[in-house]
């Protein structure tokens, strides 16, 4: 099983993800994310490994269920969205059935965080170019652009690329303008959440970093109030 | 409140979302979701609204906000992907504070029923022209096609608009082959679900309707045994 904790905190696991938790004899993920869950692992077999292990991670856990064990691989958000789902899927190549429960992604929980942006059609990019050619990510942020989504960013940020965000930010500035509302989350329902409404000329201000989600708005995205909105278009 | 109850059953439920609609005065939502919580909202005010009638469930529920009730406006999936949040904020206006609630959004709900076809950049793109002008949504399909995006289509279909998914369908055979995987889940965690993996050139053979998501796969993905993958990129 590839289980999905959601973006935060225990309240923001659902009751499938509990189950399944505690449902397996071995629980296998990143030390932080074990940390959440002390008392739903306690007794059961750990395999805790670090933040790039994700092909090793996979490895594992492949293997400890074709010795006959229920596993379950944690990840963060919804492991379906650049989270574990993949490679595990990969890794068992039909050896052993994989089950996802899929989670809260850090999308929505950015979204709510800022008031309701993504009330229309959206493109969720990531812009690591660990595991994708930068070409590749540069001509989604113009289709996306191009065809006025709403565009969520995730891995915004890291000390590998300080600079993606910059040109993203370029990209963006070609087809919407100076003044499109611009939505930044950090540590989204974590308890120690920062949130920013700003526009996109003045976006790269605020601090951005790989534990935050960006949101930049369509043609039609406001600031109403503490809120930033982009309206369905219902007549009021 | 603006709470996300999941794409499904009460399994999908956040502990969040529980919370906040036990601490409610006044539970607010269609009946569909209200009958999943007799129990939840048992002893509480209640507003049971058609499904159509969204305008006047907002402002019900901020006419009761405004009178000093707690109020949680019940959505599925989450609030703030085509539901409740945007609406509830607009017509609130600044006289009450919004809380959202986020929820899992049936793309994640689908994704996982498939196996994991959205670990690349993924859009997300309705299909309903009820508030949007159709030619916003072609131009958008064009582009996140154009972009070598997964595609989610919410509301495929509906009887008013029987035709839009078979326009969709024709504009992604101009950007993707006619061989690439698609994937349609029907009543994704409601214990009565439906999935089905196909091609874009045999999709329009499965029954779509408006209980169903309809993922398209990008270059890359492809069927893995009985699952629908679109490859992070992982040297394995
Ligand atoms: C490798 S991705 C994993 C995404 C995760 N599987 C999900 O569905 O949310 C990591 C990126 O997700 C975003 N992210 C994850 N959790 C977040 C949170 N609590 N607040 C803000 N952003 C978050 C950030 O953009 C981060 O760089
Ligand atoms: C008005 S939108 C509401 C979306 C919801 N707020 C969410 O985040 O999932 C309704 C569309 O969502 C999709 N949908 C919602 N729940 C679903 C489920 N359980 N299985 C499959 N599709 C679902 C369908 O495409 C449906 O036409």
């Amino acid at each position: 099983m590839v289980v999905g904790l959601g973006p935060g905190n225990r309240d923001s696991f659902t009751a499938e993800a509990l189950t399944a938790i505690r449902e397996a004899q071995v629980v296998v993920g990143y030390h932080t994310y074990l940390n959440l869950i002390p008392d739903l692992i306690e007794g059961k077999e750990m395999v805790a490994t670090p933040m790039r292990g994700e092909v090793e991670r996979a490895r594992q856990a492949v293997e400890l269920a074709a010795a006959g064990k229920t596993v379950a691989v944690v990840s963060s958000g919804d492991p379906g969205i650049y989270g574990m789902a993949g490679i595990i899927i990969e890794v068992a190549g039909g050896r052993v059935p994989v089950k996802v429960i899929p989670g809260v992604t850090a999308a929505s929980a950015a979204a709510a965080s800022l008031g309701a942006p993504l009330m229309h059609d959206f493109a969720v990019i990531s812009l690591s170019d660990l595991l994708t050619p930068w070409e590749t990510i540069l001509k989604r942020l113009e289709m996306a652009a191009a065809g006025d989504f709403v565009i969520v960013l995730y891995n915004p940020r890291s000390h590998g690329r300080p600079n993606h965000i910059n040109t993203a930010r370029d990209i963006m500035l070609k087809y919407k303008a100076p003044a499109t509302p611009v939505g930044i989350v950090r540590q989204a329902r974590r308890g120690q959440e920062e949130r920013t409404i700003t526009t996109l000329d003045r976006m790269l201000d605020v601090e951005i970093d790989m534990l935050t989600t960006v949101i930049i708005g369509n043609s039609q995205t406001r600031v109403a109030g503490k809120y930033m909105l982009t309206p369905r278009g219902y007549h009021l």
